[in-house]
């Protein structure tokens, strides 16, 4: 890891090679212009699938056939999220086949995979490329993972597989339904968990797909949200994962008086700034808060006889509840966080599963972000210039993923309804600890004592002239909290670069440090 | 076209180059096998899509905002077949921009598309590579076109597009129904002409990609049968195609005495050799004898208490009615080819889209085709080792595309119910004209006077052992129609080679000679 820095667009030090590939520093938002071509993989040939049965005794034959080896990169989803079964099982029988230095390329990692810290210390795995979360993240802040930690968002993650930034040796894709063919759906069987679309770069461009099913049906497998086409070996074993461990966060919408205060004033500043009227779209999440605004939207659209075009999930029953009574046309999702969504998913042809190609791969032609009016989101920090952190912590831990988060900030209006402190900490910095994403990207802060709009906005500024909701600067807002909580402290950091978040393009924004312990 | 020539893997010459291009042989069935990737794209970013809006004025502006110049590859579908009115417009527009030396790559030609003709005599397109039916077969037939045509499969199409063989410049995808993001689908809207399928590659690969639509939608156009993200623009216009005809040849069950004959020896044949069972798949296709061919099947599994579990489309109204009685669990479509095959798939998720990635491509881990039972197929002329030929007609004149033909030989089993002779010519023959598919691939011919099956399908002679169907050799059947209508002439053929005709795999399988008139 003795590696040049660079300093980046937003002055940040950023390494110029991570895990041996050269790096490309964050150059600005949409000025870093690709001028290559989307990666190739094998052509493959019918001729090696004579029967179009591909069915394969277990994992670990699948393995082997694959042609599993020391350094490959092995990517699994997270559609189960902590309810996964699969990917930890993966790395057992490569460490008893004695394989090392394998490269695990999760969509998100969770909780539930935290003995692949063993696979890290006895050497099986090099690095994780991927959302680092609690233990994990833990594991790499304190510098004990032998690679670099590389953190993409969902969409970064799809631009990094289309353009060979990520080569997958071995996808394997565990699917609550399938077909000896290898065609694949989350919709239907016992442990069905609504979508496959965070594993369909994996199935078109790795060299080798496995798909992993516990719920095989006869030919034609339908939907296909995976194809067959793609996939070389079917395995059936007893269960996959555990589909009531993918809800998200908490299913109830918040208690808190502060955070039902945030979502209010979220609410009512969308409304009062004309973001809500007929045929608007937005995306809340699954948090306490983000279900208090959407209960929030609910009403207004109720008593305003207004309908939203469409939603984004993370679906939840709140969702779909609305989708149901026609306040939205549609829902486009990219993961159910809840088995009403897995229900309204497969049963309702107006909430449609959506993969990152779609929604999120700045890489593309576009994609469906851009068409979203509201955005929510969270942040762990902000600065001064909105610029903000959704992976570490202010004591330098790094323990959360990006998700999708960095890919909605190319929505139309983006907020962040955050407390003012957690913990007594300071939320607003004046610098933040990670950058995740650029404040020019960010529009608007609400926080208990205060919203604080982009001076970017003026449009919104002008429409919020005579709002009698609390407007700030966001200095006002950071001496507020400090006023309270003191100036906080900066957290105790090494020199030695742990992890690189990369920005929707494939280029570096940050880089986290180890944290001392 | 002075080009060396070589004996292919079926004794047939062919030349070494195909319009400047290498071209290798037909090494015989699953004996080539591709050893390179596929055909990369350039990586598109949303940079330069900064609304998601890609709506421009007309369908001049989009083809100049493309790049449309000299020597460039445009691709169009034919899921309109006869009722397009796309696809000529954008020649005119190049014609009158003075552009030259185009080459037209349609999924398939109709005679609507004649006026090709007059872009091929004014220079402006420079020859077609895809099917070349009625009148574009019988100019290519005579020598008249500058390049060579060169006819693919279905598959071969998407095989060639995704492995680089073909690169297409400038896709156009009539649209029945779009978005101004580009998202489409062939199921809703005034000119819903039922799937777009065969253009999902043109989509992926194509370096820009037009959508042309007559029922533009806010986003989002839902189902997304093409997705936005691959989409550089989208035009309006009042009308792209007539749906009315998409029907394809007759929609009326036969009534000619010996069609109805073989039609029903064909399904008492598949009933005594007991392919007609619980779970079995078939793909009849939609002449007059193949609907009588379905229409016996329907008597045979009701009688029986026999489903299938799918069909697969071309749909139209005799596929859907067993589709809604549960004779058929699914249809799995790549065309409707009436207007209640696109009412079926657009209102009953058993009625599913499907593309030549998923049902026929040869360079995929196999596909849907290895799953169907029974496939019926027609032929012009069958020789006596069973090789057909489905494109040129005994003078010699290549009148008819390959369409799906080569991809549905690698079905379970393979009938060609054809008449002994057509016009006083005998079908079967000591040498076909043009060699479409291998005879080791065709296990059954049903005709009016018996019944040959392939020697190499000892298991079907040996279930077949006690029928009282008129089972005889081909010889033997060769032998009837030369005593009815004598030995047929040969065609007058000159040495120039006009057409190739592709194998699934890219390979050369035959060439076609100039007719002399």
């Amino acid at each position: 890891m003795n590696n040049k820095l660079v300093k980046n667009a937003l002055g940040r030090l950023v390494p110029t090679e991570v895990n041996g590939k050269k790096a490309v520093p964050f150059k600005g938002v949409g000025k870093y212009k690709p001028d290559y071509r989307k990666y190739a993989p094998p052509v493959a040939t019918m001729a090696d699938f004579p029967s179009g049965d591909k069915r394969v005794k277990d994992l670990k034959t699948a393995l082997l056939k694959a042609g599993i080896k020391d350094g490959m990169t092995i990517s699994t989803h997270h559609h189960f999220r902590d309810g996964d079964l699969v990917a930890v099982q993966i790395f057992r029988i490569a460490a008893e086949l004695g394989i090392k230095d394998l490269v695990w390329f999760p969509s998100a990692s969770f909780p539930c995979q935290a003995e692949m810290i063993d696979f890290m210390e006895n050497g099986t795995i090099h690095h994780i490329e991927g959302s680092l979360n609690g233990p994990l993240g833990r594991y790499c802040s304190e510098g004990k993972m032998k690679g670099m930690g590389v953190l993409r968002s969902h969409g970064g993650r799809f631009q990094a597989v289309q353009d060979g930034e990520v080569v997958i040796d071995i996808a394997v894709i565990a699917a609550p339904t399938a077909d000896p063919f290898g065609n694949a759906n989350g919709v239907e069987g016992p442990s069905a968990c609504g979508l496959l679309g965070f594993a369909l770069a994996d199935s078109q461009y790795a060299h080798k797909v496995i798909v992993v099913t516990d719920n095989l049906v006869d030919f034609p497998c339908i939907p296909w949200q995976i194809q067959g086409n793609y996939v070389d070996y079917v395995v059936e074993m007893d269960k996959i994962g555990e589909p009531e461990k993918i809800v998200s966060g908490t299913t109830k919408i918040t208690k808190s008086p502060d955070r039902l205060l945030i979502a209010e004033m979220t609410a009512q500043l969308c409304l009062e700034a004309g973001l809500i009227r007929d045929g608007f779209s937005f995306q809340a999440g699954a948090g306490g808060t983000s279900l208090a605004i959407t209960y929030y939207f609910e009403q207004m659209m109720r008593e305003k006889s207004i309908k939203a075009r469409f939603a984004r999930g993370g679906s939840n029953q709140y969702l779909v509840k609305m989708l149901e009574e026609g306040l939205v046309d549609y829902i486009l999702d990219g993961q159910t966080f809840d088995l009403e969504g897995v229900r309204s998913m497969r049963d309702n042809p107006r909430h449609r599963d959506t993969s990152p190609f779609t929604s999120y791969n700045y890489h593309g032609k576009g994609n469906f972000a851009q068409f979203v009016d509201i955005v929510i989101l969270g942040a762990t920090e902000v600065d001064l210039d909105f610029n903000a952190n959704v992976n570490t912590h202010s004591d330098g831990y790094l323990l959360h993923g990006i998700g999708g988060w960095q890919n909605c900030l190319f929505s139309k209006t983006v907020i962040l309804p955050i407390p003012l402190f957690r913990d007594r900490i300071p939320v607003i910095r004046d610098a933040v600890t990670t950058i995740t994403g650029p404040g020019e990207l960010i529009d608007v802060i609400v926080t208990e004592r205060g919203i604080a709009i982009n001076p970017k906005r003026k449009d919104l500024l002008k429409a919020l002239k005579n709002t009698k909701l609390p407007l700030k600067t966001i200095q006002e807002l950071k001496d507020e909290a400090e006023k309270i909580c003191g100036i906080p402290e900066k957290p105790k950091l090494g020199e030695e670069i742990v992890a690189v978040i990369k920005w929707v393009d494939g280029t570096i924004i940050d880089a986290v440090r180890r944290v001392i312990v």
